[in-house]
């Protein structure tokens, strides 16, 4: 493995799951394509953390664009960051933004996005959408094409 | 019009929506092909009634198949029929089958079947199915074909 | 043109819509493949009618399935017949049977079935679905396919 | 519950439906991410009105989306409100609009916008699409992505 | 009902459906947000006229978004419009562009446009879409979304 | 509430999120409609829990189809037994066929069905099928579905 | 190669097109799993041919499912087959015969069945089905779900 | 007939098929429309061609998008101008572009834009997509909508 | 760990990839639920292999299903086996059902059945399909659900 | 073969697969519409290569447009190139960019993008965008249009 994954502490070693987002080590490496302005999807469709008010679980389906300038997240520690939400109870705007906004405090990124797809609660389900501004210039920023929510029929 | 219609209370007169199932009147007319068996299909998405336990109310997609014998139930009269259950305190199960049941009585069909398929209350759907019977031989019966839940993502 | 096609009047003439399903002359020809039991369908979502109480017009999808048996029917007397429909008036559950029983009377198939999936009115669409009785053994018969009626969302 | 919730009437508490869009209280909490442009979907596929010249149901499937300023709406009490609709006799376009301009009284939001997809009526359904003006620069809003209305076939 | 109605002919009468595009009463009424500009979508998926060649009939899917200024069209008087181009023979772009500017004399909205999908003819479907210009500044237009045509497979 | 419901320790109270299944306290109410033999679904597609080998999360989509026999489920305590996989460590075989086998146990229906639809590890989902035995006769067992894994592209 | 593919003209050789489905060489190899009954499905979504009274250029959408008994059809062989119909004048229900029958000429397979989608002319499509007889006991034989005609919205 | 199309060959009358794309004679009548800038779209999944190098046919579902000035293309000779490809060796790119180009010098139109979707080959599909600048102001032009290719799964 | 899993030589350890099938070793353990007929279906969208002929890479989407006895497969030596096929030369046919077979031999399973759906070659798409025979009567059998090969459009 | 071909030294040759990226030949032949400005696309399901960490298999579904400027990439030598990738190690991002860069090398185009949508690790999928910079004035490109991950459900 090269020098760049040399200061990581999870990736291909075993990891316990963190137990909270706070003690998940989210990690970074230096953007292997510094310069060139790029834009990175992960989608997680499992994701699930608590209510604060009742503790029962909630789950939404995640997707983070992000355009690095010059630090990408490795994306070992971005999957346990992610599953380390588990235990912890958030309202559904507060998850979303706190995942977006870690990540801009240790990427820096040229520019972010993040769509939370929540599970419907009372019938209605809530999506938060916030990016941190519009897209830089040039950069090729697809939707994210999740389907709506329907209910039934 | 037909004198088949002449005793009919509803069709070709402005109704008054009936304010429970009770008051309803669901009304017949004699099978105009009487003696072929053909299904019959219902697709009625707008369909509310209310929670017995909290009063908040419920949603569901419904679907009627059914073969008449004699019979065949006046199209206005069944949707004011389903109409009457918006101010109606039931479980799902009891809305369905008491749609069914009253449809039976009134019918005496060769064959029905429902489906109700409902809105998610605590993140999980009920769908209800229902038939009097194997279906009768040599009569085609389609897939309701329904889209399952799916959540999200 | 072979011999097969010359009692035809409407197929390679220039033909008169006919003004009603009376006027409409279904025409057959001998089943080129007489004695293989093969299954052929006819998919016509450009169909209309109209209401026989209030004069509007009523759209349907219909499809018909039928495996000949010494005749098959012409196909642009086929065309030619269900578009006579246009200012006939009649319940859809008549329109439906009436398509496919003169289909009956002209081929004496082996078998047919219908499809009538009509638009909604009241809410509540009617989907009426016949066929002359189980499919003979050994012949190949497809779900017709027809998506269910949504609604929205 | 932190002190942020401690006004709210419903919340938390047994709520009765209430009878009216009038008599629904729909209340508001600080925004906690004030000063970050972030938009919040809410999709409602369970609503129901009174057509105001039949007193017949109507039905529709809701979108809201708004970028919140200082205040966001309170869950609980918008799907009281919007449940309030059911006994309230309104144009499409009416109820439509008036949700969108109660909430922005309510919270005087950075931008507002909502979609009114009502079920069909004579055959064509209207949908009633109103935003407070052009989005604010920067933010991030994806298409509402609703099915359009299909028919049959 | 509102004297805002009392004008109009045809809303709460039984009204003969007019014969002719020429013959139909289109009617307005004023806009009940006027100075709020919302767009309207009407879906019609039940269109049908004649072609002006050969006398055959021609189906089409119609959906239609305006923003009203001074006044709305009547949903009653437009429903019967649509159904009476079902005897009126004129090629695809004549209907579409006609139900159009029929619209935009009567009601002067603030921007309107029309999509017109009409069923393949020797094998190629045409769509025609006009808009009155560009969209009004700051007024929210979805894609109209009908599915493309896709032949077979 | 009717004294069916007066055993119950869970619905209609505020309860705290069981630890383990084991813990969880599955209930039971007589079937409403004993004697008739319908059909009904629950969808599930908030269902986690974990690997016994790593301890990372697990996710599926679960549905549960059952035939009820003297009993149902009261479906608040099923939905809390679901919940209680979350800290459970189990292989997707014994996730799947354990839910189903409990229900067994303590329902004694008629017929059950499973299907657990796990979400991808190392690039290939399970998915578990399991029932009691075939269908009973003349019960309208409909798919359920549930989209098939379709990787990307 | 091996030496059950020596005695084949066109695999692995340049092949000149054939003008007729007469003049196409559609060749065979022994069934490397013969006394395993498999099927096999074709898909051919380029087939084209030409209308026998008009000369006008005809296309359908192919699928071939067959069970082998002693011999398998060569691939390319039968890519070189379909292409050969392409200047070729025949009835929809003739092609798809035609194909059927010569290869259970060729190939006196366990069974086989031929689905032939054929685009709409006159806004009809026709589909044409046949198989050899019911299929052999114990064989998996999937839908092969090829999209109905849905015409246009 | 009027006036306009008196000048026309082929509308109308029997029409061979032209042999080659040269030998096509593409007709134009007066743009009834003048003045108003509107889009015409031409769907034709129906198209075939031949590989220059091998002679083996290629297939691609093209789809043509317009905005007249002066002119509009007659669509049955449309129609058989495509038809001529049919027997004409070119490459994707070519046959796309060339049919673009005829049409713009046969038309001049406002604007013009193709999508030429191409059948696989070699595993990998080619699209090609040119139009003849951005589009003129104020026009409304939707996407296509033509699904991507996905491959299988 | 528990006991059962002690024998085996790749879950739970660093594995290298077999260069081979044959070099593979494909693992199993004691059915967990021995004496109840479930099925599990394990979905592989990244197969490959190579064409015995040409020596390019060919592409697949696997399903396997299978009723277990006495075993199951060890899922990690399963994706390992799976993936040894990626510098292996066979046909389709023989890819698929060599892993069927060499599955079969190593859990001699009550039922097992394989979808092999491959990616188009000289346009057409070749599905194997194949079952040890009938289903064990009583358990439960979806359909895999692939999506047909469409081509374009 | 035209001149343009001449130089080639795959296209229309038997090719051995390169073993590397690096030994792959990518070949270009002069733009034979140059001067104007189209897009061409590529679409690629059949993309696989090695974890640079563990040497496991991955999978990808790839997808290029670009606007060529004096030269086109021959398809062959593309087709030779993208499998290359099947024994090399390198991340997503890196495989990705890759692809792109070498391409812009050897065609220096007008605009080029890159699409790669990656199958599953960890639960979570990566999807990398890159463009060369904004599309050139008046050229249309439209939507790549991939379906986005769903995990199951
Ligand atoms: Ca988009
Ligand atoms: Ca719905
Ligand atoms: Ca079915
Ligand atoms: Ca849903
Ligand atoms: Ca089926
Ligand atoms: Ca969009
Ligand atoms: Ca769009
Ligand atoms: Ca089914
Ligand atoms: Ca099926
Ligand atoms: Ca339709
Ligand atoms: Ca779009
Ligand atoms: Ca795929
Ligand atoms: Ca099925
Ligand atoms: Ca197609
Ligand atoms: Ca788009
Ligand atoms: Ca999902």
């Amino acid at each position: 493995m090269s020098e760049t994954y040399q200061g990581l502490t999870q990736l291909g070693h075993a990891s316990a799951q963190p137990a909270t987002p706070e003690q998940a080590v989210l990690e970074r490496v230096p953007n292997p394509h510094a310069g060139t302005a790029y834009l990175v999807r992960f989608t997680c469709p499992e994701f699930t953390s608590l209510c604060p008010i009742t503790g029962q679980p909630d789950f939404a389906h995640i997707v983070i664009d992000y355009v690095p300038d010059g630090w990408i997240v490795e994306s070992k520690s971005l999957k346990l960051y992610l599953a380390s939400f588990r235990n912890h109870g958030a309202f559904h705007e507060a998850c979303t933004m706190d995942i977006a906004q870690r990540l801009v405090a240790l990427l820096d990124p040229l520019w972010l996005r993040i769509g939370g797809y929540w599970f419907p609660r009372g019938g209605i389900p809530i999506d938060v959408f916030w990016q941190t501004g519009a897209p830089p210039a040039g950069v090729w920023v697809p939707d994210q094409g999740v389907a709506p929510y329907r209910g039934r029929g």
